[in-house]
This record gives structure tokens, C-alpha cells and sequence, in this order.
């Protein structure tokens, strides 16, 4: 069995296709020694050794004697001996799994070095004082991760050093001094340590090896993988490599760099640069660094070098790549490749000019951004280069940032943005009471409810940055005050809203608001071209309309019509409906909401010419346009002019136990089919209003909540009777659709009939996902978030489908929807519509479109090409060549 | 094709088998005639005729001929002429469909009779008043059913001319009285009819065919039909047959008759009779018949052949029959047969006698007794012949009759109850709250709400005569008194409340309680032999267990223990648990309730040796056990000594927008694990010290709500743990199973999944329903009626299963589940179980027992043998012999 892999100039056993038998870094050291580029000889032990070792604590047979042919491999490329007194060879001894992972031990440095050694080196380099801080260096990092003793104990006598030398940084430190901190350092060793500290250099090798086989296991990594779902069984490899070093004088160094830039995406090197450092010292951040453009003046030669190669492996590994490089007396070291980290922005940008440069085609372009980062690219943010405490931290519900005044109800929101300022509404909750405020305000920030709570949901909605379930904030309307912290901030005074990282801020901190780029749009296109899903956006006004198509929406896949009741002089009309005696009376007042309705068919209409426009009917109880709170109660009363009494009984009557499965949607156009023939109205004028004008009017009207087939066929005939009526009124006719919302399971388990006379469905998976999870949304904070810590569901279900339960019913839909009605048009319009993996599962069940908030539709887009090029394998085809 | 089938001794064309075309009347006079038995000869137009004149509004080619030729054969046979001026040919003209239907035009007597053949009447019969009494019976029953005239005219006419003649009833009035009457009928006949009457006998005769037919359509037997199902195209048949007169002397006269008596089911024959009369007279009740017994004092030649005939019918259609005849001048005429309707108890007894005299089949009597009409065999009701108005009416819930004194509250119903006098609980609705006071009280009303309801659905597990809804009975607390149609009834005094009718009346009404005899016990008997399915109960303390078990439930099916919860003692612990502020502050209140639970299963364990029961876990979410009235909350504030704002912050935070998909079942057992292991630690220790005492104990450990194999694994850990720890404890152990509800649909849909540790599962279709369905039981009220009512859901969702939607996802659940575990045990345990219809879909799945409350236990044990002898085609079969 091979259980090291040599590489040198000479001779390399691996390449960068290892990298589960080599770790990453181990392939990549392999694959760089291939092409060239000059990397300090060394050997990867194998990934499979560590997982003997996990099991049986032993390393497997023949181990020992490849690392001894190894090292002795290196002496002869190097000339020095392992434990020599005269040039002894020193090695670096550094972990790397298959996948990237912090929290394992890094990097040991200098092994090799023992109290006769040191000597020699300080010999061989005329440099005492670097030999005795190459020995200090790794009797402290030896210390630390192989014997694991505290660490504080060494920094404090390295103080000591410092303070008697009366110098402020390490490298001050002359020889003697060096050397007695050394002397320091073995005396607490030998006092601290089970085990002396090992003399030996082989004895020091595998002390460091195990230490890394051993850190494989320690509670940090153990944590990171459990988080990012990476297997326990993997092991890391272990990477021995011959020291060079950056600090050896002026014509020394070392640094990090990229390839492009990281947060920019700009097609250039970048990076930082220590001259006379060890890598360690780049990390510590006790000496500024210089910018790579500076090396050029320091270090011209090597700089060129650096270019070079950084071009070569860029070009070799066809992306944008992270290195460290060491400079000893002249002589360019690459120590590591990877792949480079960067910003949505910059990931954009890097993507397209690679496919513009020929690097990569187009549609790998596209799969180079992870669609859940491009809402990053749209929406405003925190200035990162702002410093601040936050008030009060909260769950990230809608991404963006603001700064307003606080105002704590949807009244005042609305009154104090009439005055110019932007406000920031804060409740306990939200309620569609609020919706106004909520429209009034740049951010909105709750106390209380999860992420799919009312304020969240509506919040991405209108793309507004939203912080919600903020339990540490403590919102007192009546005080005119919220307190968090020890810390009391008033109505009306600044704060600032973070939607991304969740944070509440005192003050006006600088926000950021990045423009897409033309890169931006080039790459939209490439993705378009890909996709086989079409994306709709979910809006309720002309402004979101407009905004959504902005971003690329085919069509409005869900108009939800409740938020239209909430308006002023709307309500009112609403109220009056909904404490009618009877149908004449509930009749009066849909005849004043039907201007109203139509207006807004209108406006919607107008900006989506030539798109298809999904309108919803009725959906909530009607108990949520009442008033909870018995002084609004009294306000209402006084408003409408009718006994309070009437109006509790009123509120009483229609108090549900559990609203959700109450009488709502199409039950509520059962019942008072007054309303569904308004609305029908309203749509149906709308449409031959704006054709007119000749807009290319798509209007298809979906009824809520349908469970039996009846529903849908009495809700049906109203609309149609409805229309049939306005077509003989004005003598003119338009084409539309009516279809339904899928989003119970008995309308999954009965598609099949419904499809008969329904001509599209739109799965409504919020709903849908309740129900079939039994899980309400408003209540699933006092227990989801547990589950989804344990991994009983891995993403929320709310957020991601649930594709075991949830899925297996929309699958059956879509097949026996599609059986009985080969045509269905099926998309889906709940919150999962801009969730990337639901988009691909979306995708996968063959539907027509997804629709999602604005904001969303870039995502969607996006995710829509990556689903279509994964099954094409496009992914797995790409990552081969 | 023929269209007219003729009976009588010497021909008849039809018989029994024919009711689709002859109708049921007509089919039975044709197997009557063919039997011998002596009917008057006639003639049956199919119904086939009908469906033709429904579309066509015109007879079939050759009806015309076929009934001229019929007429003839009657006048051949009784040797008089239709229309002759001599002796004229009278006929009764009958509708009669195939399945009998109340709303339809149903008699008309004497038609051939006009103002020359009444004449002749007169004389063959000597008796002028017989004649004229015999043209007005026919001119009123001809003028309102094929003239469609007023009745009340008529009848003033006939008033007048009693008040004239001074006498009281009609058959006083001699020949002119009713030769002034039948004047005043021609006269106001020819005033108000837009066709004058027509003298001619063929005339009438095919318009009284016609207004047969068009009765089919009209509105009440629409009405009927579209309640009962029955297809609007099967028409019905006209039966056109010789008149025979009981009102020709003391030596005739009419009755009807029953083969054993349909009140209990006395094998003895039974009716009555009316010397001198006419059929219509029995029906209108003026004169007082006499019992069938006496009819052998005064006729006792033709009570002998009525006798004798009774007992060839009921032996030929092995039936008990509901004959009615006509003796005319001595001679006996039976004018119809048909299967008599009876009471349960009746149903009983006469199945169970039939059998044991070998007239059917054991299986058959089995078949006999619908299921549902079981529970009446069981339950007090009120007093058949008791006199009284209601107070108000409600929704008859559960079944049963008590009086009792009026409390208003739970609290009070308790105390009142301790006094010794039976109490009755009126709440607008029941809460767990209330629990106490239910089981205190011996019937429970309710102004809201519907049968699925709280109240309803306890009361029913409890057995308890309940009736919700009752919308116009106001209950005021305050002032201490329920009010309804503008009277009171204070606190204290008496009502009784009719659970099978829904109504509540003032006082103490007598009420009988039925004892299920012998014949009772042997029918279960023999449906235990028949059936396939299990039956056991729901009940969750050892009375209850005890009387289901009297019942003959084979085990618990569904031992809910949050009702244990809400003792006097234990509520203060179990919101003690709630309240504390850590783990171990509710450990301490756990221990409290530990050994209480512990006896409360020693006790069930007890009563139900040998058997298997199963425990569901603590099921409903925590804030059911907390008040939600502000001085409730005040009151146990002082009582538990700690501030009243801790108290309403608990409520607040427990407060659930969705309860029914809230934070509760194994979702409470996942997040307050200790919880779990109380009552893991509670059953198992109960069933150690009953088995100890040598009772066979079975206990099944439900986990409830279960979404994912997830939530199953980690409550099972939690239990078997427990069990392990008491059994090491005992140093004994015994076997114990854990399963699951299944009651989401998530449940459904990954059962294969779930079924790999569980080792039984139990559907929970009451949640089942409503998390399908996207439909809340307390909240459906406002339109479920109107969607049943439309026929949207043929019954009651809540009370029979959707077998479309939720049944669908049950066979998902079964076929999988088994598929994954075959040994899998299957039960079902929501309030369907003990549903007719719903056990048969149960047993149609292949599940292994159905679970409902005691009372039901028979109906289920009945309609799980009527499903497995169903399933045998057994129905059909003994149809056809």
C-alpha cells in the first residue's frame, strides 16, 4: 500500500485529482510541483492512514518506512540531514482534508530542531538570532498542539524577554535574548509536560503527525462538520515539507494573494506582503503589510515570477486562485493554491470576464455563482468599514440595511414619513393591521416570530430590510422607548438595520447600496439562456410590478388582493362589508371597492404588458381586517358610527381557533360569492380597460384554498358568469385563464379531478407545508428551530421544501394534474419560488415557473439555469475538463 | 314493448324481482297475486313509461292500447264496465317507485265514478250514501292532485254541510247531506279549474296517470331525493287497481298490520283496524281503531286469513312485513306488503327470532341491523309518550336523556353535584377547562359549535347525552340563567335534555333507559363470529374502560392522559411544571405527578387483564392547561403565590395562533424530553405492580403527532431508556410495544419510513381530517354545513372519512407501513371508529382494529361484521335467495 506521495522537481506521485486521498492542499502541492511552478519539495501522507489511525490508533504497515524513504528523499534533494548538527533539514508539518476546515491543527514549523541543531543552523545561516526564533517558533507551536500546553504561559515569558530587552516586538529580540527565552521555554516544558520534550526530529515528526491525525477529532471540527453536513469518516492528509524562509533578511519575504480581486472582482493581483516574515507573522497582524503592488519595488524579480506563475495557475485550475508564497534570499516559493473566497459582486464579475476571456464557457459562468448570494449583489448593506456595538441582535428575516427614526406603530409610520425622514417600524409583532406602517417604513424589526412570521414574509415581499424575533429588544409603545442591553433608545431618535447579519444599531451608520453592473446582466442572460423554468414574481402593486420586471420577471405569479383592503379609505369599505346584515348590504359596500379593485387591476396590468398576471382572490378571514384591541375596537365604532357591542359580537363571531384552517380562501368566496363575483369584476374590467390602450393583457385569476373539486368548479362558474356579463356589457372580450392555488393535501391527493376544469395550478408550498407538516408558522418558533439544530429537517421547511413530505405531494399533482390535463400550467408561488435547492426541485418536477418576491428573481433565474445545467450534468461534465 | 303488467289470479305478468320497473308496490301485488294471496286485480304501468313522459311530456307509443286492454281484462274479470251507468268499474290510481319516497302524489280512490255511474253505484250497492260519500271522496282527491285545486274549499264545503246536518264526523251525513256536498264540489270545481271535471272514467283516469308522473318532479320529492341520494331519473310506476270498499257495513272494514310488533319486536301479529271504513279514514285519525287482537272478536273468518296470510308473507319474503287490507262485505283483501320499519330494539329481537326459527340465516340477522341505529338499543331516552314544548333546540351530539339542575359553570357543577342531585352543564362553549365539570354533570349543552366540537366530542367519550349549537338558547352566567323564546330557566332548576333529538326542555321529563336483553348479546355474538376487524375503546379511566369492555371492546384503543391532568391536585403540579423556570423545577413537579399517573394505569391496567392498551402521550399544547380569563388567571396567581404578571407572561408566551398545529404531541415530548419519561416511567411501573398481582398486562406506548421517523426514534430512545432503568430497578420486566398516531399527512407520506422502529400505528383521522383538509374543526362551523348541505362532502368529514383525500393518504400509510414492517399492527383511533361507513373502509384497508368510544363499541363490532360479510358478497347473496 502507498501511504506517502512524494513530491519534488523530480519526482511526483500525486496530481490535483487526489485531493480526497491528498487533502486539497496535498493534491494541489502535487499538482503545482507538476506544472513547474517551484514549490519546496515535501510528501503527503494519505487521507487513508489517518482513518487507519481514527480506528486502531496505530498507523498502518509500511508507513513508518515510506515517511523514513521520504525524508531521506529529501536530504539527497536538499543536502542536508534530518537531525544534521551541521545543516540540519527542517520541515513544516501542516493538515489538509479533502475539504477545507477550520478548527483542526494547522501548522507546525522548523520541526527539526533540537538544542544540538540550532546550532547548526545558526551556523549554516551566520544567524543566531533567526535560529534561536526558528527554535523558539517551534518549541512553542509543538507545545501547543502536540504536548497541548496552554499557551499563555509561553507569550508571558516571551513578554519578559521583551520587557528586559526593552524592546516591543519579537523580531527586536537579539540572539542571547533569543536564546534565553528558549532556555525559558524548556525549562516550563520539562516542569508542564507529561513527555520531555522529544529531541529526536523523527520522534518530532510523528508526534506533529498524530497531533494532526488527532485534531481531526477535536469538538471544534467535530462542530463544523456537523454543521456543514461534511462526513466524520473523511480523515486528513498530512503534508511534510522542506522550511524555506521569508525571514532571512531584506531580500526575504512573505504573503498572500489572489489572483483577481476578492471583493471586487477586478482582473488583477492582489494581495499583501511582509518583507523579512514568517507566514505567521502576516496573520498576526503586528506589522502592516505591504501591497503586492509594493513587492514590485522591494522585490522586482520575484514579483514577476509571482505574476507569472499566479497567471499560469489561474489559467491551469480555470479559476480565479488564493496562494501563499515565501521569498528566501531571492528565491520564490509557492507554498499553497486554492481556489480564492470572494464577494457576490466579485463572483459575478470574475465569472463573466473569465467566460469573455475564454477561460471558461458561458454556462460555467453561471455555475460559478451560487444564486443564494446574488440577493447580495442588489441590496444595500452595512458600509463593512464601519465600526459600531450593535443594540441588539435578531434573526436576518429580509436582507438589506437602513437607517430611520423609530416609530413603534403602523400609525405613526405612516405620519412621520409623510415628513420626509425614513422611519423604522418596531412591534412586538405585525399583523395585516400594520401592512400601511409597514409600507411607510425603509426597515421593519420585531420582537417576536420567526422568519416566516407575518412581518418577514411581508417584508421580502417589498424587498425591505426586516429583523425579526429581536427577544433581547424590548419594544414599549407606551413608554415611546425600546431598551436592550442596558441601553434605552426614544421614538424618533436614529437607528440603524442590518437584514443580513440581523443587527439593530444606535445611530445612522453608512449604508451601501451596490449597483449591478453590466457583468451582472451579462451573466442574467447567459443564465436565461440556460433555464427551462420561467420566473415570476410575486407583487401586489404596480411599483413591485415594475421593480420585478426590472429584474427580469416573465409574469406576475402571485397578486394577492387582501393588501389592497388595507388602505385607508379601502378598509372602511371592507369594514362596512363585513358587519352587513345581509348580501345587499355586503353588496353596498363591494360596489364601493370595486373602483378601487379595478384601479389597481389597472396600474398591475399596465406594467406587466404583455406578461401574464396571476391574480388571487380573497384569501384571510375576514376577522383579520377587524380590530383585536378593544381601544381600536372603540376608535372603529366611533369611525363607522355603530354600537361598540355590535362590533365586539361582530369580532366575536368571527374569532377563530385556528384562523389558518378557518374560513378562508375559496370558503370564503363559497359563502358570500358576492365577493369572488366583485373581484371577478374588477379583474375582468381592468383587462378590457387597459386593452383598450392596447396592452397585451394575460390576466389569470386563481382561487384559494380549493380542497374539493366543487369548490373550484362553484368559484369557477362565478367568474365566468362575471365575465360573460362584463364581455356583453361592453361588447368586447379578452382571454383569461382561471386556475387554482394547490395548498392543501387534499387538492394534491385530488389533482387529478381538479385539473379537469382547472387551467393552471399554483402550489401554494406555504400552506401546503403547514398542512402537511400539521407545523403553523406563526407557532413553530418555540420548537422548529430545535429541529432544525438536530437535523430532523436540515433547512427550515418553511424556507426549503420539504421535499420527502411536501415534494412527494406536489409530485403526485403535477402527475396526475398533468394526466387529466396535458396543458396544466403549473408553477409555484409560495416563498420556496427564490429558494435555490426548491427552484431545482421545481425544476425537477417538470413545473412551467416559479414566482418569488423582486428581489428573489435574479436568485430564481439563477438557480432555474444551475437546475437545468445539473441535469444536463453540465456541472459534473465541467468540473472533469 | 311492454308497458302495462297486469295481476291478478288467473295473469300476472310481474314479479318481486321487478321493482325497478313496477316499483316496490307494484312488484309485492305482483308476487302477492302469484302467491294466492288476495288482491284486488290491477294493473302497473312501469316506470320505464314515466322516464319517457318526464322527457317527452307524452306517453310511449302503445301505452294507450295497452292500458285500454287492461281496463278491459278488469271489467272481464269482475264482470262490471268502466264508466257503465249499472255497475261501474271503480280504481284506485297508486304511485309507487322503486324506492318509496314520502313528497309524491300518493292515492286516488274511486276513480270511474261521475254523475251517471254514482248513480248506479248507488243502486247495486243500495246504500246512496256509500255512493255520494265515495264520488265526494273522489272529487276532492281527483281536484287536488290532478286539478290542483285548494284544499281548504273543499273542506268548508264539507264543514257546512256537517254543521247543517248537525252531526260531527262525515260518515254521519246521509245521502242528500253528501249529494249537497258533491254539488258544491261540481260548482266550485267548474269555478276555479281551467279544465272542467271530466265525467268521462277514461279521462280521469289518465289524468290522474299524469299527475303521478308530474308529482315525481315536484319540489318536496326533489327535495327528498336529493337528501337521500336517490338518481332524479328512476321515475316511479303507477299502479291502477280494482276498488274494494271496507265502509259497506260492519261486516268490513280497513286496518293495517305488522308480522310482529315494531315496537319491541314481539313475535305476535300487530296493527289496527276500523270496522266500516275507508283506508284514508286510519290515516286521519277521527276515529279511534281498534287493536288487530279485537278484529277477532268482530271479524273473526277474516282476522283468521289475515293471519294465516301475514305469516306466508313474512315466511316468503323472510321479512317482517307491513301489510294493509281491506275487508269487504266479509272477504279479505290485502292491498299492499312491504318490509316494516321498527324500532333498534325491535330490529333486534325480531333479527335474532328470525334467525332462531330458521327462517334466515344467522348471518343474516347480523345484516339486519344497521349498525348505526345500535347505540338507541343503549342509550335512556326520553319517555316515547311524555307531553311537552321544547325550550330551545340544538345539535343532537351525543346520544341519550337526562334531567338534571341547571349549572352554568364547571366549578359549580362540581359542587352542586356533590349535593347528590344530577346536574346538567350549559356553557356557550366547553374548554379542557371544563373537563371537571363535564364528567360531574349528566348531560352538557352548549350554545356553540357543532358535533365535532369539544363538548360533543368528550360527551361522546364519555358516553354523556349532549347536544351543542343550540344557538337560540342564550346562556348568562352573569345573571345566572339560560333563556330561549322568550322564557328563562334560573340556576338550580330542572331541564332535561333529549341528546338523540337535540332538544331541551323545561322540567323533569320522564326518561326510560333500555336494557340490552338476551337477543341483544346473542346478535353480537354471532357478528363477533362474522367479523374480521378488532374493536376496541377509547377511554381514559377504569370506569370507562369497564364499561366498554361490558360492551365487549377487545382492548383501549386510545388512552388519552391529558385529561388525568386536570384533577383538583394535579392541575396545581402540572402548572407548577409549566411555570418552572428550568429542568429541574420541572422535574420536581413531574415527581408530583408521577405517582398519580402511576395509579391512574394501575386502574385502567385492571380492568382490562388480558387485554391490550394503549397509552397515548401527553398530547395537547401547554397553554390548554393554563387560564386564559383575567380573573382566572388572578385566582390562580394567589393561589400558587407568585405574581400575577409571571402568570399572564406564561400565558402570553404559550399563546399559539395555531394551537392545532402548535407546539404540542411529540413536538412537547421532543423539546421537554422529561415529560416523556415521567410517563414512560409511570406506564411501565404501573405495569410492573398490576403484573405483579398476576394481571396479563399489554401496554402500547403511543407517541402522538409524529411528522418524522425523526421525532419517533428520539421519543422511543426516551422510552425504552426509561424501561430499562425500571426494569433494572424491579429486577423484572414485561413486554410493552411503541407506536405511533398517525395523524398529519406527513405521517402518510413517509410511514414506510416511520414503520421501521414503530411497531404499531393508530390513525388519528380526527387531525387527520383536519390537516388534509386544511380544516379546523372548532372553526368550520361557518361553512362545513353549507359544504355538506351542497353535497360538497357527502357527510360530515369530521364524522365519516373522506376516504377521496384523507382515506387515500390512510392506504398510502397502510400499504407502506406493512411493506416496511409486515407484522406492522394498524389501528384507527379518531372518532370515525366507531362510523359505520368508516369501519368498513377500515376493514376494506386491511387494518387490525378500529378504536372508538365505549358506547360505540357495539355499532363498531356490528358494522365490522357487516364489512367482512359484505365483503363476502354475503348481502347479495342472501338478496338473491
Amino acid at each position: 500500500m502507498k501511504h506517502v506521495y512524494f513530491f519534488s522537481k523530480g519526482l511526483t506521485d500525486g496530481d490535483r485529482t487526489q485531493s480526497a486521498l491528498l487533502g486539497g492542499k496535498g493534491a494541489n502541492l502535487a499538482e503545482m510541483t507538476r506544472l513547474g511552478v517551484p514549490v519546496p519539495p515535501g510528501f503527503t501522507i494519505t487521507t487513508e492512514v489517518c482513518r487507519h489511525h481514527l480506528i486502531t490508533h496505530e498507523m498502518p504497515e509500511g508507513t513508518d518506512a515510506q515517511v523514513e524513504d521520504a525524508i531521506r528523499r529529501l536530504e539527497r534533494l536538499s543536502g542536508k540531514k534530518f537531525g544534521g548538527a551541521e545543516d540540519p533539514l527542517l520541515v513544516s508539518v501542516r493538515s489538509g482534508g479533502a475539504v477545507s476546515m477550520p478548527g483542526m491543527m494547522d501548522t507546525i514549523l522548523n520541526l527539526g530542531l533540537n538544542d544540538e541543531t540550532v546550532e547548526g543552523l545558526a551556523r549554516v545561516s551566520g544567524n543566531a538570532a533567526f535560529a534561536y526564533d526558528s527554535y523558539r517558533r517551534f518549541l512553542q507551536m509543538y507545545s501547543d498542539v502536540v504536548l497541548e500546553l496552554d499557551h499563555d504561559a509561553f507569550e508571558s515569558i516571551l513578554g519578559e524577554a521583551r520587557r528586559q530587552a526593552g524592546v516591543e516586538t519579537d523580531y527586536e529580540l537579539e540572539g542571547d535574548a533569543l536564546r534565553s527565552v528558549v532556555r525559558g521555554y524548556r525549562e516550563l516544558i520539562d516542569r508542564e509536560s507529561e513527555a520531555p520534550f522529544p529531541q529526536d526530529p523523527e520522534e518530532q515528526l510523528w508526534g506533529a503527525i498524530e497531533a494532526v491525525f488527532r485534531s481531526w477529532r477535536n469538538p471544534r471540527a467535530q462542530a463544523y462538520r456537523k454543521t456543514y453536513g461534511i462526513p466524520h469518516d473523511l480523515g486528513t492528509a498530512v503534508n511534510v515539507q522542506t522550511m524555506v524562509y521569508g525571514n532571512r533578511g531584506s531580500d526575504s519575504g512573505t504573503g498572500v494573494a489572489f489572483t483577481r480581486n476578492a471583493a471586487d472582482g477586478e482582473p488583477k493581483l492582489f494581495g499583501e506582503f511582509l518583507i523579512n516574515a514568517q507566514g505567521e507573522d502576516v496573520v498576526a497582524g503586528t506589522r502592516d503589510p505591504l501591497s503586492i503592488d509594493q513587492m514590485r519595488e522591494y522585490l522586482p524579480r520575484s514579483f514577476d515570477q509571482l505574476k507569472e506563475t499566479a497567471e499560469r495557475l489561474e489559467k491551469h485550475y480555470r479559476e480565479m486562485q488564493d496562494l501563499e508564497f515565501t521569498v528566501e534570499q531571492g528565491t520564490l516559493y509557492l507554498l499553497q493554491t486554492r481556489t480564492g473566497k470572494r464577494t457576490a459582486r466579485a463572483a459575478v464579475r470574475i465569472a463573466v470576464d473569465m467566460a469573455n476571456e475564454g477561460l471558461i464557457t458561458r454556462q460555467e459562468a453561471v455555475l460559478r455563482v451560487e444564486p443564494e448570494r446574488l440577493e447580495q449583489v442588489l441590496h444595500p448593506m452595512v458600509d463593512p468599514s464601519a465600526d459600531y456595538t450593535p443594540l441588539a441582535e435578531g434573526n436576518p428575516a429580509s436582507p438589506g440595511a437602513a437607517s430611520g427614526r423609530v416609530v413603534l406603530s403602523a400609525k405613526e409610520a405612516v405620519e412621520r414619513a409623510r415628513e420626509d425622514d425614513p422611519v423604522i417600524l418596531l412591534r412586538t409583532e405585525t399583523s395585516p393591521d400594520d401592512f400601511e406602517g409597514m409600507v411607510a417604513a425603509v426597515a421593519i424589526v420585531t420582537s417576536r416570530g420567526g422568519k416566516s412570521s407575518h412581518a418577514a414574509v411581508v417584508a421580502r415581499g417589498m424587498g425591505k430590510c426586516c429583523v425579526v424575533g429581536t427577544k433581547e429588544l424590548e419594544i414599549d409603545e407606551e413608554a415611546g422607548e425600546i431598551r436592550a442591553r442596558g441601553r434605552t433608545v426614544r421614538r424618533g431618535e436614529w437607528i440603524t438595520v442590518d437584514g443580513a447579519s440581523g443587527e439593530i444599531i444606535e445611530g445612522r451608520i453608512p449604508t451601501v447600496k451596490p449597483e449591478p453592473g453590466a457583468d451582472f446582466h451579462e451573466l442574467m442572460g447567459w443564465a436565461d439562456e440556460c433555464r427551462r423554468l420561467r420566473v415570476r414574481t410575486n407583487a401586489d402593486n404596480p411599483a413591485d410590478a415594475a421593480t420585478a420586471r426590472g429584474f427580469g420577471a416573465e409574469g406576475i405569479g402571485l397578486c394577492r388582493t387582501e393588501h389592497m383592503f388595507f388602505g385607508d379609505e379601502r378598509i372602511d369599505a371592507v369594514r362596512e362589508m363585513i358587519l352587513a346584515d345581509d348580501k345587499s348590504g355586503r353588496a353596498a359596500a363591494l360596489a364601493k371597492l370595486l373602483p378601487m379593485q379595478r384601479s389597481d387591476f389597472v396600474g398591475i396590468f399596465r406594467a406587466m404588458d404583455g406578461l401574464p398576471v396571476t391574480i388571487r382572490l380573497l384569501d384571510p378571514p375576514l376577522h383579520e381586517f377587524l380590530p383585536s384591541e378593544r381601544d381600536e375596537i372603540e376608535r372603529l365604532a366611533l369611525g363607522l358610527g355603530r354600537p361598540e357591542a355590535e362590533l365586539e359580537a361582530a369580532v366575536a363571531r368571527l374569532h377563530e381557533a385556528n384562523p389558518m384552517l378557518g374560513h378562508r380562501g375559496c370558503r370564503l368566496g363559497y359563502s358570500h360569492p358576492e365577493i369572488t363575483a366583485m373581484q371577478a369584476r374588477a379583474i375582468i374590467e381592468a383587462a378590457l380597460d387597459v386593452a383598450e390602450d392596447g396592452v397585451d393583457v394575460r390576466p389569470e385569476i386563481m382561487v384559494p384554498l380549493v380542497g374539493h373539486l366543487d369548490e373550484f368548479d362553484n368559484q369557477k362558474a362565478i367568474i365566468d358568469a362575471v365575465a360573460r356579463e362584463v364581455f356583453a356589457e361592453r361588447d368586447r372580450r379578452v382571454d383569461y385563464l382561471v386556475g387554482t392555488m394547490i395548498e392543501l393535501p387534499r387538492a394534491c391527493l385530488t389533482a387529478g379531478a381538479i385539473a379537469g376544469p382547472a387551467e393552471f395550478f399554483s402550489f401554494g408550498t406555504n400552506d401546503l407545508t403547514q398542512t402537511t407538516l400539521g407545523l403553523s408558522r406563526d407557532d413553530a418558533g418555540s420548537f422548529l428551530p430545535l429541529y432544525v439544530e438536530a437535523g430532523v429537517y436540515a433547512r427550515d421547511p418553511f424556507q426549503s421544501i420539504d421535499t420527502e413530505g411536501v415534494g412527494r405531494l406536489m409530485a403526485l399533482a403535477v402527475s396526475e394534474g398533468r394526466e387529466a390535463r396535458p396543458s396544466l400550467k403549473i408553477g409555484i408561488c409560495g416563498e420556496h419560488g427564490g429558494d435555490p435547492p426548491s427552484v431545482e426541485f421545481c425544476h425537477a418536477l417538470g413545473m412551467d415557473y416559479v414566482s418569488c418576491s423582486p428581489f428573489r428573481v435574479p436568485v430564481a433565474r439563477l438557480a432555474a439555469a444551475h437546475a437545468a445545467l445539473k441535469e444536463q450534468g453540465a456541472d459534473g461534465k465541467m468540473e472533469r475538463t
